[in-house]
């Protein structure tokens, strides 16, 4: 039958014949009229804004910095009656499905005593008599003044009949009880695994209840998996809670397969409305996902993996960060480290090999010290725009930070962190190793791209309370006076973009979102006050109006409760 | 700042609106015009056309039994020459990624003695001296007229400096040299597996080089899997293979996660131009994909997960089909029940809870009554459509047959199966248990549905050649005369149907595509003569000129010579 001639390959120019007989869509446009605009560079110069151009597809036409240089002809105009509206908070290091089975697991991130946890258990395990594990997530004994970490028998008292399983607020200790330690058959007789430690009862080897790092799996590896719809209503949970804190894109730290089923099957049916910068959880989810490098962005920019995400070391608070001198508070530890060198540069050649992104998970000062030195090393092979990354970059040798900058090294770093962290860090570090600690604006200095992020769900996803950490180095009730080596603080301007532009960047996702300029797409959050004026303590209290996503409204504050009266003008 | 109203939610009017800015498509519609076009029923009744209008879409806007019918003010015409147009053909049952793994690799199954089989695998490790492994398929010791199984020494004669791991044509068998032993430790001493036979040299307990089903994996295990880029490659020959054989829908019975991710990979990066039904290769494979439910039809109805593919029994050729009597020539062996009863009530509950769609292999007559019964059990607590398939439903105890539509269970049949394995089927069956075997004509009789594959890369994907044996019982050859067991032979019609829309069904696609009907994706094939007149023979050699998906040409035979020159009318 017929062909259209001339043709080159079957289908292609039929193809193009389809294509040319889409209609050419008419550019219906929308005016955001009147808001006190704030689009961020990357180095945090800001350009503000009194108007904004959406075409249909989510994308911004432009922005004007006075209301009468925008179009009049539009088909839809938005009064912002002068609120202000800053670009969507990108937070660069985040586990979402962490948070979304968090949010449906035992949370004691709020007790601030042992015995308030032991209540908040007991509850939890009357509320839910047919679950045949209680897990939960939070604890931190530093919170409650212990002075050690908690023991079996204390869970024991509250829940005896089923297996309990507690994560640290770090994710890297456990608390078990007995029932959870004999089904993970932890004895006296077992020995610490490599990577990990069964803390003991004081003079003696039974095991006191909690594990650390790799010794958690013992336990761990027992609890029954979350079923398909566990997980698909734990996305939607997290969704939610980071789209009512300003949040319109998350760097997801270690997907696994698992996780990202999840993600594809919300994508999939039209229920992911986050945009998701996706990290495999090892180098094998990398390779069943990615195939033969990363993915192409999926759902118009919502969800990519970018490469992959590797530990290092462990974490400050159970001791598993890898230093290059012992630990003030336990002059026999350095630390945890979780990869030997040839180990950690075979795993980062074999991503970069195919052009998936690195990040690094490393805390201690030796752990920072060995990210740099391999990628100065794979550089050599691996050239072009990688953008390497560091994820915490907590404790750094002083001598090291300027390194960052060699080769672009990304900074992926968690503002509250330093707040939460600050006396405990002290303890495990001494006076002597502080000034490289947390030090964003030593990392600035040396024109390293810095991203920020929460780490939640080991922190609250509040990207206000991480900004308003970075600019001031003080916690939620403003202490320490002054700020905790205040020198290290950083600007306003400089803390959004980091939060926004730095994320994006860091995610490869710049020229697509994270900046409210002509061709992203129209993601943007509406404040109850400007950020870039705000005090500490202001800033901490900013309240999300509405978060936008692609030029659609995807939460609204007053929702719940009606709200006030608006009106649409065409 | 603004908000429509009444606004409901938050984001759904926005949504609304966004969608009531979207411009009406003009329909740009297409007439194929002067055909000879066949649409079928499920049933084979056939509904002639002689003009097809499609929109812009892709999807079937109406037939019209008259050119005078159709309508004249149309975007484009096309004007078909009176060639025939049959719906897009269904594949019920084959393997993509084995297809086109295969087509990467040695490939046996046209050699017809052990020393031609023997010179082609010299020449492949000549032609590839750097692969660490010899990977092939598709010997057949019956058509070698060996009478026995190949042996180790035999391969180790042409390679012996690295392991050769050739499967049988039915996948239910493997050939390895002594390399390839001794790097699965197969000695002597190596018990027969659960499931699985280990052939022995005669007279001893030496492996003699083949193992037959679950023993496969002791050697199998060691072959390095295909690197990402392999299997997109093999994809996208296999995709060209299928399309040239005028195949628009496949069913792949054992999807794996590694095979659903290069599928997936394809759909995004729109490689994918090939309909695939699939059936995860395992429970745990079917939940990591689907979740809690089958996943949705992505990418315009190329992909969709329906539920899993069970194997209750091996082949009639290894004697791994389990038989409710000994085999004939083999007195002792009942064939594998590679499932205990129990076990496979649970597995197809466990898919069926979730509404995922069940398919068991089942070759062997106790295999096929075993099937039976636990669908009858099932079919007490999982009401409403279900559609289970039982795939091969080779060998029936006749008095089973009639029990396939007491609940529309799906016979899923290859019927040049019948020809390949007449003279082995009389051989291991002997002459009183034939009249179930191949029946397709006795299963059409009760009303049980009827799809038609190929089991590709076990047989050829050349749906005609399955019409042909269909239609007489015979071989390539035209042997036997008359047909072999005639009685089975069934309709033109009626195998058109169960190669179209009965695969269609059977994959829960009806309605979307399998018809040439309003409504369905403009899926067809153009043919050089019409199958409903053909004779056997001719069936046979029937000539795909064109293959065409959701109404764009995917393939034409002339593309490569430049055809005949072709013009087409706006």
């Amino acid at each position: 039958m017929l062909r259209m001639v001339p043709l080159p390959v079957p289908g292609r120019i039929w193809t193009a014949l389809a294509l040319a007989l889409l209609p050419t869509p008419a550019l219906a446009e929308t005016l955001i009229d009147n808001v006190n605009g704030i689009s961020m560079e990357r180095d945090g110069r800001v350009k503000r804004f009194a108007a904004m151009v959406i075409d249909d597809n989510g994308r911004i036409v432009d922005t004007y910095a006075k209301r009468n240089q925008a179009p009049s002809k539009v088909d839809y105009r938005v009064d912002g009656r002068g609120r202000t509206v800053i670009p969507g908070l990108i937070d660069a290091h985040a586990h979402v499905m962490g948070i979304g089975l968090g949010l449906l697991s035992l949370d004691l991130s709020d007790t601030r005593s042992l015995a308030e946890a032991q209540a908040k258990i007991a509850e939890y395990a009357a509320k839910y008599p047919d679950r045949a594990w209680i897990v939960g997530r939070g604890w931190n004994q530093e919170l409650w003044g212990l002075g050690r970490f908690p023991t079996a028998a204390e869970l024991d008292a509250v829940v005896a009949d089923r297996p309990v399983w507690l994560r640290r607020v770090d994710g890297h200790a456990g608390w078990a009880n007995s029932a959870a330690l004999r089904t993970g058959n932890v004895t006296a007789a077992t020995a610490d695994p490599a990577g990990g430690r069964i803390e003991r009862l004081a003079g003696s080897k039974a095991p006191s209840g909690v594990l650390v790092d790799a010794a958690m799996d013992l336990v761990a590896r027992h609890v029954p998996a979350p079923r398909a719809e566990d997980r698909d209503l734990a996305l939607h949970e997290a969704q939610q809670l980071l789209l009512a804190n300003g949040i319109t894109a998350v760097t997801d730290m270690g997907t696994s397969v698992d996780d990202w089923m999840t993600f594809r099957r919300a994508g999939d049916e039209g229920r992911l409305r986050l945009r998701i910068i996706s990290y495999a959880d090892s180098v094998p989810s990398m390779l069943l996902i990615g195939g033969g490098g990363p993915t192409v962005w999926l759902y118009d920019d919502r969800l990519r993996l970018n490469g992959v995400k590797l530990y290092l070391d462990g974490a400050l608070g159970s001791r598993g960060a890898w230093l290059k001198a012992p630990y003030a508070d336990a002059p026999k530890e350095n630390g945890l480290q979780l990869l030997g060198g040839t180990q950690l540069r075979n795993l980062m050649s074999r991503a970069a090999m195919d052009r998936f992104q690195v990040a690094v998970h490393a805390i201690g000062d030796a752990a920072n010290a060995e990210v740099l030195d391999a990628i100065d090393e794979l550089s050599q092979t691996y050239q072009g725009d990688r953008r390497w990354r560091i994820e915490h970059a907590q404790v750094f040798d002083p001598a090291d930070i300027p390194r960052l900058a060699r080769h672009g090294t990304i900074a992926s770093m968690q503002p509250v962190h330093q707040t939460s962290d600050r006396t405990m860090a002290e303890a495990r570090l001494g006076p002597g190793r502080l000034a490289g600690a947390y030090a964003w604006k030593s990392v600035l200095a040396t024109g390293a791209p810095l991203a920020f992020g929460s780490d939640a769900p080991v922190e609250a996803p509040n990207p206000f309370a991480g900004l308003a950490a970075a600019i001031s180095r003080t916690d939620a009730a403003g202490e320490p006076f002054g700020g905790w080596q205040p020198q290290e603080a950083i600007s306003r301007e400089a803390a959004l973009a980091a939060y926004t532009a730095g994320a994006a960047y860091a995610g490869f996702a710049d020229g697509r979102f994270g900046r409210l300029v002509a061709g992203e797409r129209a993601d943007f959050v509406v404040l109850d006050r400007d950020p870039l004026l705000a005090s500490p303590e202001d800033m901490r209290g900013i309240r999300v109006l509405e978060t936008w996503i692609g030029g659609a409204q995807v939460y609204a504050a007053d929702a719940a409760t009606g709200g006030e009266e608006r009106t649409i003008t065409r």
